[in-house]
């Protein structure tokens, strides 16, 4: 077994790191790469640092092929919509490459891909289900569809087996980590854990969609190893306002931190209106949200 | 007013630089261009011929700047399907490298797509509205998708003045013009005009979508003067059987050639199981289809 997961230095690719060493310690080949060298690593680790954008490093990293792909590398959203070419570069160009030069060598690579709810753009207030429409609102959000479209494409050819998984902002990121226009969701959690007053960008009622660090690593160990390939899959949520999380951390930690709420529309429209979500399909394919918001806060505060 | 069209030596380019040159005869600048020569041009246009996949030419075309650029240069469906990487130049990295020279040096140049109804894939039964949601069966229809995609970014973010016209099967392209899976809806029209036996691949009760390429010049040029940028629009178009067709086509010609019908399965499904359309919204915006199946062919068989 060979595993490589790109954007293994990042917040949700040193989890998966984290997991896949401890799951996968007898693989023949695991290799974490990421643009400065990964942190991490256990076992038969390989640390390759490098750019995905450079297909020179590309074709070498992919070389001698893999059973499993985690893609994870990305520029955040709120980044690279000012950033545009490096944009471009990061998250269209480069899983394009990369599946392709994964393609040349082995066609039954399971490629899974960190895809992101941004490729919805706004989407009013009716239940989200696999057929609603997608219309992004980031170039971030156009990137991760197209990247999507491809790949589902790459899938029915059978020269790659791939799936795509839509996070939503996953918490609670590194308080440093503000490149994402969600980073409020996880600046919350951990200024309550820490008892510090928080300025929170948008209004206390602002629906958002949950997930933990955990169960976002879960859902992608899941699709490493579902036989259907060509998936483009939206994993369960917790659907919860603002004010809900930070009561259930306030019950867990017993901090009271004062929260002054404010009212941001453009990031309450982004990411702070979310409509309910039908993951019926998802769910039966054997995907999981975190149990409640208490499950979600212990596992942001355990390590997470 | 400069204006470019690209792919001006294919089928549909023909028709549409014809008219172009025609209607904005006092245009300061037309410029028509594909791989080799295009073989048609009056009043003050240029022909450029080139490789759209190459920077260094696109680099030298797009400058210094357009007020409208038609985006027709494609290759065909059956073609990119087995032409992969050739099929990447053209129909991704193309089309993303235009829009990327033309945003670079005016932000209003209005570039018009010539997308395809290949982006859905298999449509089902129910009627189509700006909601179907695309879930594309060709390389090309994935291609054309990421584009649309991409292109409605670029709109967002008032880069670029961009709208991306979903086209139907075009009749009658000439015969020798097989890339096409569609191809037969042309074939068919072609062999009742000069009178001649046809085998049709597909069932007398296939339904097509239909559009004569003066419909989609039309349709073309209406795009191009739009105020609303972004938008990415299913035109109306005629919905009829081939039995249908062949009806209005020998009574047009008074020939009654015989036609055999076959039973591909996977042309049927592709392009002889259309769904009914709900164009209201295309039709708001002042796109057209042919008046009848009799207008179709006589627009087929008039130089068309």
């Amino acid at each position: 077994m060979r595993i490589l997961v790109t954007g293994a230095n990042g917040f949700l690719g040193r989890g998966l790191a984290d997991v896949v060493c401890k799951r996968f310690g007898t693989a023949e080949r695991i290799v974490l790469t990421d643009l400065t060298s990964p942190m991490i690593g256990v076992g038969p680790v390989e640390m390759i640092p490098g750019d995905l954008g450079d297909p020179v490093f590309l074709h070498e990293l992919a070389e001698p092929g893999f059973d499993i792909v985690f893609h994870l590398a990305s520029l955040p959203g709120s980044l690279a919509e000012r950033e545009q070419a490096l944009g471009h570069r990061v998250n269209l160009l480069g899983p394009l490459m990369l599946a392709e030069k994964l393609a040349a060598r082995r066609s039954d690579t399971r490629l899974v891909f960190a895809s992101s709810i941004a490729v919805y753009g706004d989407l009013g207030q009716k239940t989200v289900t696999p057929d609603t429409p997608c219309h992004p609102q980031l170039t971030y959000g156009a990137h991760k569809l197209m990247t999507e479209i491809m790949l589902a494409d790459m899938a029915r050819r059978n020269v790659l087996s791939t799936i795509s998984l839509r996070f939503p902002g996953i918490v609670a990121r590194p308080l440093a980590d503000n490149g994402h226009g969600s980073a409020f969701m996880s600046q919350l959690l951990h200024k309550i854990r820490t008892n510090e007053p928080f300025e929170c960008p948008v209004p206390a009622d602002s629906v958002c969609w949950w997930m933990s660090r955990s169960a976002a690593v879960e859902n992608l160990i899941h699709a490493a190893t579902l036989p259907s390939s060509g998936a483009t899959v939206q994993p369960p949520v917790l659907h919860a306002t603002i004010a809900e999380v930070a009561e259930a951390a306030m019950r867990v930690t017993g901090n009271r931190p004062a929260i002054h709420y404010g009212d941001d529309g453009r990031l309450r429209r982004i990411f702070g209106s979310m409509p309910p979500l039908d993951a019926n399909l998802a769910i039966s394919m054997g995907f999981r949200a975190d149990a409640d918001l208490e499950t979600l806060v212990h596992a942001t505060f355990s390590g997470d």
